[in-house]
């Protein structure tokens, strides 16, 4: 019996591949969706994977939220606060947990990669998109806000070009997606699309998985502080590195002109 | 007797259309310019306009602050503010405007984008450059500050190429400025400009306006919070969308499979 | 007796060269580079010095933090505070002062630009890179975190391209560092380079000096305020520019259809 409803899920070589799996709907986020994503990180987390990578089956990434979940929390009666806004809150946690996370979050993306799906690839540390891939922002079009999308629109391309697409529905291919900082990579078909996750897999891998998390941490409250604010509790923050064991084995590593213990993990 | 002294203002197609007018001077930015560009949107956000368009006469967009106002303050008595302080703030105001707006705000940029011009250019949501444009921040050359647009500067290129910009003298071309982000769009001669000028407003009004003024609103915010701290006010602000009239319009025009109401206004 | 150990200083035209100088270890960046780097920044700020260019001997930039320094303070009794913070805080503080100074800075790339001399190439206003150029971030593969150097990454590349490059070791060539905004020219051999240095030393020169620090101090209050918070400050800034000795001779200068002043100095 799979443990999901609506994801694949597969580990290999120290990595958790999750695949959006609703291909019937393009991938649709549903609620159930939303909630297998947070389980399948917090796992992730814990299990001592060193990437965690989204895809979409069918070849799409994802179409966006789910209209039915939509519909019935509009029925629902809401006692105080509006169900709507706790549907759509959910998604939020989600996109914000995945940008908050210290394990590396790669995304790669084709056809269909609209509404939620955008705002999951704008917050995924490196985003690789087939030269299918179509992005889109269709909520204004129909009324509505890309309420949560919103701000890891800024995050990845910055607050104009955010602005913009908000502006005119974010409707770009793949090579303007690249020129945008959108996506990092882009490949034209699956074998070469495979191969660049593999190389970009193997970068992770040369890090050391905490002192990746930690840097990550660092660099979200540099968005938001001055540098110069930082640097004291950037300099406890080497400093508890230099004296982890992470740090010990990558100077004897070095000294040794070995690969460090955590580059080995998940070779094949 | 036509309404404003600077300014064409034309409207067709719920698109207030503002040509800055005084090619004389490459429609340099008097006072009076300044107070009618803020009457002018006023106007637009009341009278259900659904974009603001800013060119110039006469092949310049707008070659920045007049001179002779600045002489004027210069000799006025100040009681306590300096009165060249006050005609300063009024521009900075001006540009704040149009960058708080929640309508859209497109710029046609040709011949010279210089001082105030270029800060216009960087608040505009949408920015579409002729080949003829040229840029530059001309203000240290002439020992004087390019203060109010500095912020705008950040906000369009981020702070590193802003801060490039501001001690190089920020003299750039239209393809230049197309890699930096600074205007999104170059088109060759004037026919390819009005073609890309009715594609984009073709797509601003595929959104839904208080939508789209909603997405604006809450991507400023996002520029400086953390998106995390963002989730509740964001499903707020979706649910309202979603139970507002443009949600029940975009819903219903979705299942019918036809445009929603907005989509069709000013249509030719 | 030169007056540093580990640099290679040298004035001319008003602007103060400074060459990182220990080639033997790619100019890995010692304590006492750091004092000195220090050393030489306020005095070319209190000399008249125009800007500051940074580059390397050797054929390489810098290759990063000297792991003899860190050895030293591992060894050192630390009273409270750890003595490897102590050693990386001086470095951040570093970043800091070049970072915040009201002096154009410009670093000049090549070889290896790795570590803290990546960090060192995100603080600079104007960075050219030699076709030679090779950017890396080497610490997570040692276990440690880029504490210092993660903000100006933040800074120079925004926050989405800096926690892609700190995930995967930002191992890039000059060409993709272009495309990135990690520099802002790239030439092909020395004679270029040269050329576009002095071009950049030209533009510098065009702008009056207390005009510029004052607006690399307004860009840098813009990166974490909202623009219509400055409009007040900006107008005060501005008008006490306006009425500076450099606003008059700027203006004279204007009309009078010369350079001014400040323009001719350094003049071959």
């Amino acid at each position: 019996m799979p443990e999901f409803e609506t994801l694949l899920v597969a580990r290999g070589g120290r990595v958790t591949h999750v695949t959006l799996n609703r291909p019937e709907v393009r991938n649709a986020m549903s609620l159930a969706m939303v909630d297998e994503l947070l389980a399948v990180l917090e796992r992730a987390e814990r299990d001592g994977s060193r990437a965690i990578v989204l895809r979409g089956a069918g070849g799409h990434f994802c179409s966006g939220g789910d209209v039915k979940d939509m519909g019935a929390a509009q029925a629902r009666p809401g006692n105080g606060e509006d169900p709507i806004a706790g549907v759509n809150a959910r998604f939020g946690h989600l996109c914000a947990a995945y940008a908050g996370t210290g394990l590396p979050v790669v995304a790669v993306l084709e056809g269909a990669v609209m509404g939620g799906g955008f705002g999951l690839a704008c917050v995924a540390d490196v985003a690789i998109a087939r030269e299918t891939a179509l992005f889109r922002l269709p909520e204004t079009g129909l009324g509505l806000v890309p309420a949560q999308i919103a701000p890891f629109l800024v995050e990845r391309l910055g607050y104009s070009q955010a602005k913009r697409l908000a502006v005119t529905g974010g409707k770009i291919d793949a090579a303007s997606a690249l020129k945008l900082g959108l996506v990092h990579h882009v490949c034209d078909g699956e074998e070469s699309c495979g191969a660049t996750l593999s190389q970009v897999l193997a970068e992770i891998r040369k890090g050391a998985p905490n002192a990746i998390a930690a840097t990550k941490q660092l660099i979200a409250r540099a968005r938001l502080e001055p540098a110069s604010a930082l640097v004291e509790d950037a300099a406890r923050i080497f400093a508890r590195a230099a004296r982890s064991e992470e740090g010990a084995e990558g100077l004897t590593a070095f000294l040794e002109k070995r690969p460090a213990a955590w580059a080995r993990e998940g070779e094949a």
